[in-house]
């Protein structure tokens, strides 16, 4: 067996997906190395299609670092929602509650900006890689790999950076007698689907209804994007076009407003789940994005909150080495994790305001009614939505 | 057996308390005709010791419709509360969020503002009845009552006012097939305590912690009024005041709090529970107050409603009266509603809020804290509390 080729960086990212390539970008900006190091294929990444709803946070992070301004020329800007509940809707206007906008622009877009900026900058990102493995993260790390060629390798960098998501191979580096998991399981998980058909609105839709919760999206002007809540273990072959519309249909129709309906090109069932691993520091390593957390997709905080990770974590890394002072590096988790329970407990509120569980009676029924009423028929109560919704302000 | 003696009005009232006394009240300053009749005596009335915090609408109505300006001069205001977590106290400002107060007023003497101006006004309310039935709410309303010297009266009415508290005698008057009954139990109860000590605080602390919840409260500058959470089969027996005294310090006190101790004078296990009764009436018959919903009274929200539900059956009865227009009399139940169910939201999220269920665990207990500090950490988040607390404007 051939000697593993030695490779030398400051901080290497396991991960290729926008947490780990905007860190990348970032770091590269800051004169600081790194290599990134990918399982999947550049192509595999670029053909898994998810949704994506952009903090403005995150859409001036893409477009003042340089990575990109095709958010703001594709991207549409939403100044709103709509919440819909006992058949009628209710707008939260963003723009005016308070002052901000998110942008819709599919996160598989986030990661060609990225790649491709990456790219044009030569920065070192590897594909394809597999037999990954992380040593040493309490002393000086290294990173094993081998490239999509069959070349060994071993990276030795200042620090490893888990970015590798929601099956992290770093996440069970902090040792379990140090790090606490936190789990929430929902009894309901969303029943996606694309269809052929034309906007039924410009701004999503979350709608409550006594049959459960429906989330109305788009994509483009002729392919829709839509979810019902269902039982984690639906299964899709047992819905075929008609069976989908008519739920859609018990769950939004009504009052002037009818769903614009189309064949249906593709459809799956999104369980979720909250979850938190701390601390997101171990020695030398540090976990960002879902490699950390995962939220349910109510609350459209996945994303966004990765990027806010990498943020907090540049700002360490980037004071580390070009301002000689550790503080905000040795600070990292908790910094990072004051906005992760912020964003966990606003991903529970949206999906317990707006779901319907199986063993709802009377009294929650009628309660979580009153919840939506209390909010909209409150400036404040819109407004702390929306803050939350748009991204709060950052207090660091 | 002698004949009933006849009596006619044209609203009779069951119960003196603040919701019954004050609708007697109101209705008289518009001309229109009432009896109240109270199984307790006055004296029973007036020696129930019970909390009370006061939304600025209901000082308002006790003030501007004439009851008594006691409560601006015996009556503490209160511009804020504290809620205090993670060993910290952060003030959400009213006055500053939402532009408003609440005054602290024990319910005690707000009964007995009404009770004596009704007395002097000449009212006719008869305290210590017994048996009492109600009969043809149907139709045209007679109310059966032994008075405390024996006499045997009938009212014959217009309408019948159940303002007879949590154990009504009317609400069963809905039919069965036409009524909802809306429950919520909770897995605790308050442990409250008098005791004879100086203020800790100035305004009411809303304590959530590992051990659970705690309220601490005033009553005079030398007795203060204390709770916290407990197993609603929780024996005071078993406590004595060393006891209580550890319990309340290992929730509240620490980073410079100290709670300010002294004699226990007296100790009481309240359990409570969310329940509401729909509709809120019946033919001739209309349900106020407790007799149609309960809170818990972590939001302090039970005699508000109360005199809330007054505000709006007085407007109908004003109406239908002096206007000859029926229309806000036929749709109190509604109205009144909607205010009902945001009060049961907002009691029941201030409750799950502070509380901390026997079942907490690693992810709820850390969401909670998230939860709390989204509050805090945002003016939306406090205004929305706010706004709730001191009583939401009305959008009749």
């Amino acid at each position: 067996m051939a000697a593993r080729k030695i490779l030398s960086t400051q901080v290497a990212i396991l991960g290729a997906g926008p947490a780990g390539l905007m860190l990348s970008h970032l770091l590269a900006r800051a004169g600081v190395e790194s290599i990134v190091i990918e399982v999947r294929t550049h192509q595999d990444i670029a053909g898994t299609v998810r949704a994506g709803i952009l903090e403005h946070g995150t859409v001036n992070l893409l477009v003042d670092s340089g990575v990109s301004d095709r958010v703001l020329l594709e991207g549409d800007r939403h100044d709103g929602i709509e919440l819909r509940f006992h058949g009628e809707s209710h707008r939260v206007d963003f723009k005016d509650l308070v002052g901000e906008s998110v942008w819709l622009y599919p996160q598989t877009d986030v990661f060609l900006d990225l790649a491709a900026r990456r790219a044009a900058d030569g920065g070192d990102v590897r594909y394809g890689v597999t037999d990954t493995s992380v040593h040493d993260v309490e002393g000086s790390p290294k990173v094993w790999f081998t490239d999509s060629e069959g070349g060994e390798f071993e990276i030795r960098a200042d620090f490893v950076v888990g970015a590798d998501g929601s099956r992290s191979s770093c996440r069970p580096l902090v040792p379990e007698a140090q790090r606490t998991w936190y789990f929430h399981e929902y009894p309901f998980a969303w029943f996606g689907i694309l269809a052929e058909a034309p906007r039924s609105s410009d701004e999503l839709i979350y709608a409550n209804s006594a049959n459960g919760f429906a989330l109305i999206s788009q994509r483009t002007e002729t392919v829709q994007r839509m979810y019902f809540q269902c039982d984690p273990r639906e299964d899709v072959a047992g819905w075929d076009d008609d069976r989908i519309w008519a739920e859609f249909r018990g769950r939004v129709n009504g009052n002037g407003f009818e769903l614009k309906e189309g064949p249906i090109i593709s459809k799956m069932v999104l369980p979720f789940r909250s979850f938190v691993s701390t601390p997101m520091r171990h020695g030398n390593l540090f976990l960002v994005g879902d490699a950390a957390h995962t939220v349910p997709p109510t609350g459209a905080k996945g994303l966004n909150l990765a990027i806010h990770d990498v943020q907090v974590l540049f700002e360490g890394l980037d004071s580390h080495y070009n301002a000689r002072s550790h503080h905000l590096l040795e600070t990292y988790s908790d910094r990072a994790l004051d906005r992760v329970w912020k964003a966990q407990q606003f991903s529970y509120w949206m999906t317990t305001l707006l779901h319907t569980p199986a063993d709802a009676n009377d009294f929650s029924r009628a309660r979580q009614l009153g919840e939506l009423n209390s909010v909209v028929s409150s400036r404040h109560g819109m407004a702390y939505l929306a803050e939350a919704y748009t991204g709060w302000p950052d207090p660091h």
